[in-house]
């Protein structure tokens, strides 16, 4: 969390002051949680999470494209998010302009089972407990359902980033397994 | 396949008598799907796969009780099953009756991923290639939605089962992992 002691001079959680309760308000209505409300020399900074599915297909793509993954079609990415039990989306906002620098998603049963996919932070917001934000968010989404196998496939590189958000590889054995034509 | 050979006479997959054919169309209009048809001294014997959803729920807790899985409530089963993408039985015919003898279910965002659970045969047809004709079924139907990414989690024990069916562990260090709380 290094990060916001660094860039920012006032770190205010949820400030309670009457600029940050407006914004909170004129955000809710969007579904818009604010998770990290920051003033810097007069300039508002925030990062919001939300769960709504009203989604900017092109700014997902950019996101994505941010990130070196393949381009998919988007009446197929909105196919999918329609089809997700949880989107996670994670804003940056300032005084000039609103962005997406994070999403995740899960597919679930809605009562047992559920797998997350399409884990992204833009690579400029990278390294600043946002990642974390994301996970832990997602995973309230789904405990708040009841639903306790919540699971994923990790990229060899970012296994010890879900480590650290509480996810363990082959519990008790069980192997993740993909389909390949044969 | 020896079972086949074993235990009945007569080996006829989608046999094309008056009878059979008779069998066949009566089924399908509950959305069944005969896999094999066997005669045996006038007895008919017939595996049947459906898709359809509407399954019963007793039948299906008396099959994952057969396995000794861990009951569920019967409420959540249903949610479960109504929010699966797809689902597979497997049942048994003869002249006196009709049982659901296997279960199969996957959760899907429809267009990209899909996680194959509760992947079941009863004990007494356990071995005799139901288990292959049911995931073979299951891909089939992911497959036609143009799904590429298929998955499930394995229990060790059953790893070299799904291996044989064309899944394969940990590609390219992809590691499955599942959430436990910190
Ligand atoms: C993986 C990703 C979402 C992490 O987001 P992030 O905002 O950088 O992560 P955070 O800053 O919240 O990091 C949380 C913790 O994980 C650690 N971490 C972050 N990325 C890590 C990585 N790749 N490997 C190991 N640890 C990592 C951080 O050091 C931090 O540890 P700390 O709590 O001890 O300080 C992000 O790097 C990303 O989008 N990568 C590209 C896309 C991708 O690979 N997605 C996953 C596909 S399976
Ligand atoms: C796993 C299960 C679905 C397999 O069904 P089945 O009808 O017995 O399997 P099949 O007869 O179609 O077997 C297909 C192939 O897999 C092999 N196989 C079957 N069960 C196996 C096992 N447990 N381990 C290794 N190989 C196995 C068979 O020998 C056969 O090989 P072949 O094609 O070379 O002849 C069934 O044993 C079952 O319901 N088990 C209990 C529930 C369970 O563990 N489910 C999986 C949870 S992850």
């Amino acid at each position: 969390m290094a990060f916001w002691k660094k860039f920012f001079k006032n770190i205010n959680m949820f400030n309670q002051d009457k600029n940050s309760i407006n914004i909170k308000k004129e955000y809710l209505a969007e579904d818009l949680i604010l998770i990290k409300h920051l003033e810097n020399q007069g300039n508002h900074n925030d990062i919001y999470i939300s769960t709504g599915k009203n989604i900017n297909l092109y700014e997902l793509e950019q996101l994505c494209d941010s990130v070196g993954w393949v381009r998919r079609p988007l009446k197929k990415v909105k196919l999918a998010i329609d089809h997700s039990f949880v989107t996670i989306c994670v804003f940056y906002k300032n005084n000039k302009s609103k962005k997406l620098i994070g999403f995740a998603r899960a597919t679930s049963d809605t009562v047992f089972n559920a797998t997350i996919w399409d884990v992204v932070i833009h690579p400029n917001f990278q390294g600043k407990g946002l990642g974390k934000a994301l996970m832990d968010q997602i995973v309230i989404q789904l405990r708040y359902s009841d639903i306790s196998t919540i699971t994923l496939f990790a990229d060899p590189h970012v296994v010890s980033f879900y480590r650290r958000i509480g996810f363990i590889t082959d519990p008790d054995g069980i192997k993740g397994m993909f389909w390949y034509p044969r």
